[in-house]
């Protein structure tokens, strides 16, 4: 059975080694605070004015300040800032914390268009980490689209069945 | 609702701040890799030779050079060395990873009972490390059995019905 990692990039077309060459330098201490702040803003402004009702839903439970909080937190902890997020929140769980939420292949690509349209339009963010971000990003979007689909592994087709999930090669 | 830390924190008995006081001081750079090689090889040992047979088997499909190389990889890239695990793996995703385990108060504590005695035993990590790494290791083990209940909201009940997850203050 394939891994998480090795479906994210078949997914994604983004290696293993590509996604995680943010860990290269040191973003944090190279773009500062203010710039993933400014990105996680204009990401989710973009996302709360989508057009596209479906992706906009997404979103419809969680304040916009509260996703962008979560947002930028996380990404200055993974990219070599404090642990904000963890001292906030505790562990990023990426796969547990957005199992409310339907992570297609389709949302994936939306959000990546958004996040393809931020980071184009900072002004704080070098071009070389723009790729390294981008990266990232894509790859993570779809390793979570591959964490979605281990949500169906819980949910029996009727007649009902109870657990009985099988262990798979994470 | 309660947050996972929240709950991690309730269950544990160990304040988030005291749980990520692993990021005090870089403990990678202060112990060394075999330190973490070492108290993971001690830790499964204990764990697949343990005496209480419900507690072994949830490791029984897993190798023990796996596990134990799983386990060294993901605290040091958590606690200030390179990213060893994500290379490798992607994301720590620690609540999807662990989701074929059932992951209980009581597994929570046998996991905790096996990781003190490795920890206690280990000649290559100080005092002061040692109590971080307790306090990490305990309120990460309870925040992943608030992750395991999570499941729960995709299992129905007979008669069975699809889905309709609510949204979890995470």
């Amino acid at each position: 059975m394939q891994s998480l990692q090795e479906k994210a990039s078949e997914w994604s077309g983004v290696k293993a080694e590509d996604a995680f060459s943010i860990d290269e330098t040191n973003l944090f201490q190279k773009l500062g605070l203010q710039a993933f702040i400014n990105l996680s803003t204009d990401f989710y402004t973009r996302v709360y004015d989508d057009e596209e009702e479906w992706f906009r839903s997404i979103f419809a439970n969680s304040k916009k300040e509260d996703a962008i909080q979560n947002q930028y937190e996380f990404f200055v902890q993974r990219m070599g800032g404090p642990p904000l997020y963890s001292q906030r929140k505790g562990h990023p769980a990426l796969i547990g914390r957005h199992r409310p939420f339907p992570v297609t292949h389709q949302a994936a690509e939306r959000w990546l268009h958004h996040i393809q349209l931020a980071l184009d339009s900072a002004t704080d963010i070098d071009a070389d980490s723009k790729i390294k971000m981008m990266n990232f990003f894509r790859h993570t979007a779809f390793f979570l689209v591959a964490g979605d689909e281990l949500k169906k592994q819980n949910q029996p087709a009727a007649p009902c069945k109870q657990g009985s999930t099988q262990p798979t090669t994470l």
